[in-house]
């Protein structure tokens, strides 16, 4: 019941992926779908986020996931089986990232003229993802407690080409040297115009408000 | 006092970078320098580990650290400042990796010939560091409990290649949904020889049996 199907992702040429992200985006606004590029590292809980998010998100918006792993299909049957919406798992092959072709091969899987919203849950990956250009609307990335304040120092490029930043675990706070104010200047320096959301999405904690700029986000765009 | 010398990474042609890493070892067993390569995500604890294991091992051997990152030099000066041994710290422009001719370029910066060990810290990243022969002697991975015991599920190639894997942070455990046997069990379905060690870099829990590990892999490797 909760089997999902699974995409084998080929690689791209890779001959002008700029290109060919702003060609999806495009096509992608003329069917009304707002796609979202969500990147962290391994293990600071995209997954769980989604999970709490979808679950207060869809009586409000028709949306569906695309869950890239190198290898596993532990993702998307996750998604499915907590929140009963449409779930691909896409293996990458070994690569480290995702860019606009590729995505396109997983939207391709979706029903795409019956969302208003996909979800890509990129490579577990600070570094490569940050490089290639999904062809996503906007941007948004994970960073846990655990992992430390100061990632925006040593991951520049992708703090830099994030909207908005979700600092997720704020529950274990206590039980690690993470300074939030300093996180939050960190994040600031590498992109002045970001947003941060604090979340925990075991509780729950912090995703109405990250629900609130999905929605506030795809009818902007909408109406654009 | 505690600046630290920052060597700028040229990108590899690679050409050939498996021929690269065997004439690397050949050349560091020559001068009796044994490398390790410690990977594993952002902000799992490389940097605390390390700080740990050296103040307990300086005085057994001879021990240099490269800290390679895409930006800052955080973790160079924290190594340099709570352990007092020669510390550079590598910048790959970038790069979301290291391969061998990359860290051939890092130990010149270092005193070989007054070695025992030289370890590198390589870029945060559970997927192209491990694609890539670094020309170590030993691969040694850090998969903290906040990561969740399904990494290994994954990302394969990196639990495969690694001949230890520490597993940090074992003082927050009951704070997540980690089960220490399940994610044995997920280690060694990649790996069946690779060793395992349950560490906290934070109080030191552990540390002395990587150090005992490191010791007799770096007198036996001078030996053979």
């Amino acid at each position: 019941m909760n089997d999902v199907k699974i995409i084998e992702i080929k690689k791209s040429i890779f001959e002008d992926n700029d290109k060919d992200a702003n060609n999806l985006r495009e096509e992608l606004k003329r069917r009304g779908v707002f796609l979202l590029n969500l990147m962290s590292s391994p293990g600071s809980g995209k997954t769980t986020t989604l999970i709490q998010t979808i679950n207060l998100l869809k009586d409000r918006l028709r949306v569906a996931v695309m869950e890239a792993d190198i290898d596993s299909d532990v993702d998307a049957k996750k998604i499915k089986a907590a929140t009963g919406i449409e779930s691909v798992q896409l293996h990458t092959g070994g690569m480290c990232h995702l860019d606009a072709e590729m995505t396109r091969q997983g939207l391709e899987s979706l029903p795409l003229d019956k969302l208003d919203l996909a979800i890509l849950e990129n490579v577990g990956n600070l570094v490569c993802p940050a490089e290639f250009d999904t062809g996503s609307c906007r941007n948004v990335m994970i960073l846990s407690v655990p992992e430390g304040h100061d990632k925006p120092l040593k991951y520049p490029l992708m703090f830099s080409i994030c909207d908005l930043v979700l600092i997720n675990k704020i529950d274990v706070a206590p039980y690690f040297d993470f300074d939030i104010e300093e996180c939050k200047k960190n994040i600031l320096l590498r992109n002045p115009d970001a947003r941060v959301i604090l979340i925990c999405a075991k509780t729950g904690e912090g995703i109405p408000e990250f629900v609130d700029y999905l929605i506030a986000e795809v009818n902007n765009w909408k109406a654009q």
